[in-house]
């Protein structure tokens, strides 16, 4: 009986099939039985997390970096706690598959007062409150649970963001005849006629150029053209840059990557390269407010084509059904063959800015930030202080670089950074991550000493919540934290082999990083900052962030 | 103009007015501007959390205490944090008010891709998440501002439960010429005739009586009849009990006071007290699976009269428009009257189980528990081992006891501890909560700990989720936790004056609590058990709660 290939069995066998080794979450009563398939299975290893919220942002750190991630929680209690991490993946487009334990379908049929719901007898709440965060439901039965489970992964991987499957106790333990196999891909519409008339409008636009550049983010990387990009970048000779949240799909040592593009925030030499150009490619952009500075991005309408995930737009024409891969390819194309007629162009770099003999602060900080990273690292940077300071940071070769600033929940990094390092544990994993912030998620620290994973982590000890003192606030109260003795957390946690470090100068940070680096195990290193010692870039961010709360 | 009298002001003069002191949270830009006015004002103080769930436990474990509570979080991110704690206080009737710092209405209307939210112009998303867990929402306009936060704080305190105040920045600044006033309370719908009608039925039932007995629940309690309840119990010789989320609503050395009933899982004597009566009254009960040991209870609709919030039933009568201060007011007199014409009955005492020599366990830790609790204690025993062991306990006169039974969400209590202790600083306060469960929340000594509060916590060690593995995976992997070293966290939290102990026998126990006991500052005791130690009747909840799930 106990081998019976069962409902659970095939959730899991499908999860394996997209690409999951590695299932997040937390045990509930109403989940036990599904892990004891869990346990079970050859493919999939669980990751027990501290809690939910963590387990969320694992698994969307996970989804990051091997493009599929899954969290399993219980009903109610578990699944609410989880919900913050996984709008960050819905707005973000990480596609990560929300697998939630619930009652019995026998006690729910009699409306029970059970004990993890509102005790009303309505098992629906909690799944509608799902719904603005996901692309697809679900709540299985023993009729619909093979399909259902099938549609929600599907929809998932094809959007990129998050799904949600209810799966209770009995129908996960319920036998079934069919096996999983692989599923193709749905694919997106795709028209050649609308691509006739796409390629028509962008020629007439780049023929009448004189100069082009491009800008990719987030949404490139998401809908899996980075190859693509990268590749295009390496034959045609654009000058290019990403904004904050698609750092890391080009190759930054490339001659013509021009930097982190930030409106009116940008270096000036990214500035001129991307703006100065009568003709601006976007990829996969997403003009929000604190990666443009506050919308001082400077590039019309009528100068841009805007490639999206399943559409293109030429000046004021929209074209529909048209995948970016497609529409990525036919202008690599195109630009090759035009790129001759164009005027050269030689992308200036701005170096960061030079250290300062005897002081620690910003400058010096990134400056040792730099020189410590090493192709092949995933630098993982938390939104404030972390994040912006490292818009400014050129990253060596095949660097990955994970951030979330259009959600931008504070306390994200710690566990998302576990979940990466769990999804690449060949890969060195560097965090930046705040005090302010580091306090939201702590026990994300616990679980990196549980799972034995060497990631390098940077708390930045600035006093408090800096990024808010900057809005508003700067010497109130409520920007305050508590101070906490940060460097115990890893014995506390049961650490034996994590370097332990607190840096409050440049030597110190310097010392400390070389012993971070022959040590090869978890490094935990605080860094002792000014308090009000902020990047530039976010200066200019949180001085439109407080104009618009006044409702400017 | 920057004395003008706001919104922000006037929404704090009403929670004032309603009667909070303390509003918790955590800041984030769009709540800065408000902060504000929380810092100025003269009656509420600012209690900054470490993140939004604690922040929800927090403002529950207060409201508990104080009758109404209030936390602040920032749009997006901070609410969805905290909604599964809210979601807590919507199913056990806490009074809780979040607020939410929304973006200014001036961006709002634009529809910009902001920050902390979905990036789809759309600003309405969250609060429909909130939706199913409470019962008024408001999204605040100039237009609406005053009595749309009039209405949502009425809703709470008429329902007892969460109200949802969506705030924007620009709104929350806006001068007004209104100042607050103090409210009447809005009256419950009461009629006379139905009130005639019940008492008829009930007199017949109660004349008809050879023996009559009571059980109340956490409903008397947050409906405002514990004290008509205690004076009742007082004057009238009826056996009565609580079950287990009502624990604390009766004085427990008075001699019919009958012990915690929770149907087939309760000491004999408790159950023969109230299910051996031929008419059994009910006052704020809703029987939910783990306090009746899964629907255990032997206490059929007939024998029953039902007094709820709102109404009351008599057998299979049910009489609408009935306040329970009324029906509660007329039982009282009723039985006064006749309780003469029934049995005698003498309520028999099940002591604790004997403390063995040289062993430690749930008998040896539960004894010295009981011995330690004093009169005017607040006792915050978590979900699982600790709050069913400490259904056997019998409470010191005036003690107030805080669970969560109902939507049982592990990591609760730390931070609702917190809350308690900030309502009632001058009351001492005592935590039991299990290792598994601490991991969850563990910021929240961190908290405690930063606002100098001296709670006394006993930690339970007992290597994992021991609830789970009773239910069901005894010796399954994802039933283990990582080992942390407990008695490290004080200190790394800054704790300068935290006693801390690790008591793994009965000796040391003893030893750290005398300990604690004349510290008088904070205490925080690890305690070792073994890891399938329970509670006698978290063994029989368990039982029936792995069935369940089977779908029998």
């Amino acid at each position: 009986m106990d081998n019976q290939y069962t409902v659970g069995d095939y959730l899991l066998d499908r999860l394996s099939f997209s690409g999951i080794s590695e299932l997040f979450g937390v045990p509930g009563d109403y989940n036990l039985t599904f892990l004891d398939s869990v346990i079970n299975h050859q493919q999939i290893t669980w990751v027990g997390c501290t809690n939910e919220l963590n387990a969320a942002y694992g698994a969307d750190g996970y989804a990051r970096t091997k493009g599929i991630g899954a969290l399993l929680t219980t009903f109610g209690v578990g699944e609410l706690s989880a919900l913050n991490g996984i709008a960050g993946s819905f707005a973000e487009y990480v596609p990560v598959i929300h697998i939630v334990g619930a009652p019995a379908l026998a006690s729910q049929c009699k409306g029970e007062l059970l004990h993890h719901t509102l005790g009303d007898g309505n098992f629906g709440h909690f799944m509608r409150m799902s719904q603005p965060v996901s692309v697809a439901q679900a709540a299985l039965t023993p009729e619909n649970a093979l399909s259902e489970i099938d549609r929600v992964i599907e929809e998932v991987l094809y959007h990129s963001r998050p799904g949600y499957i209810l799966l209770p106790s009995d129908v996960a333990a319920l036998p079934v005849s069919t096996r999983a196999h692989a599923l193709p891909a749905r694919q997106p519409p795709f028209s050649p006629s609308s691509l006739d008339a796409f390629v028509a409008a962008a020629e007439t636009q780049l023929r009448g150029a004189k100069r082009v550049s491009l800008l990719a983010d987030f949404l490139a990387d998401r809908f899996d053209v980075k190859a693509a990009l990268e590749e295009w970048m390496e034959e045609v000779p654009l000058p290019h840059a990403t904004l904050l949240m698609g750092k890391g799909l080009f190759n930054e040592q490339q001659t013509n990557f021009a930097g982190t593009y930030s409106g009116a925030g940008s270096a000036a030499s990214t500035r001129e390269a991307i703006e100065g150009a009568d003709v601006v490619i976007n990829v996969g952009v997403k003009f929000t407010d604190t990666i443009t500075a506050g919308f001082t991005q400077q590039l019309p309408d009528g100068k841009c084509i805007d490639l999206q995930p399943f559409s293109a737009r030429v000046g004021d024409q929209i074209f529909h059904q048209l995948p970016v891969a497609k529409t990525v390819s036919v202008l690599h194309r195109l630009t090759a063959e035009l790129a001759s007629g164009w005027q050269s162009y030689t992308v200036k770099r701005t170096a960061l800015p030079a250290a300062h003999e005897g002081h620690f602060g910003q400058y010096e900080f990134w400056q040792q930030i730099q020189d410590f990273l090493q192709p092949g690292d995933i630098l993982v940077a938390e939104q404030g202080t972390a994040c912006f300071g490292a818009a400014a940071l050129n990253l060596p070769e095949d660097c990955q670089f994970v951030v979330q600033p259009l959600w931008g929940s504070i306390g994200f990094t710690l566990p998302a950074a576990f979940g990466v390092q769990i999804a690449a544990p060949a890969r060195r994993v560097v965090l930046l991550i705040g005090d302010g912030s580091a306090q939201l998620t702590l026990q994300g620290l616990g679980a990196a000493i549980r799972y034995g994973l060497p990631p390098v982590i940077f708390v930045i000890n600035n006093d408090g919540y800096t990024v808010e003192r900057a809005i508003h606030g700067e010497t109130q109260r409520y920007n305050d934290i508590a101070q906490w003795n940060w460097t115990q957390f890893p014995s506390a946690f049961g650490g034996k082999d994590v370097f332990t470090a607190r840096a409050d100068s440049p030597q110190a940070l310097k010392e400390a990083i070389e012993k971070a680096s022959a040590h090869r195990q978890m490094a935990w290193i605080e860094v002792v900052l000014p308090k009000m010692d902020i990047p530039e870039l976010l200066s200019s961010v949180t001085k439109s962030l407080a104009k618009r709360n006044s409702g400017q």
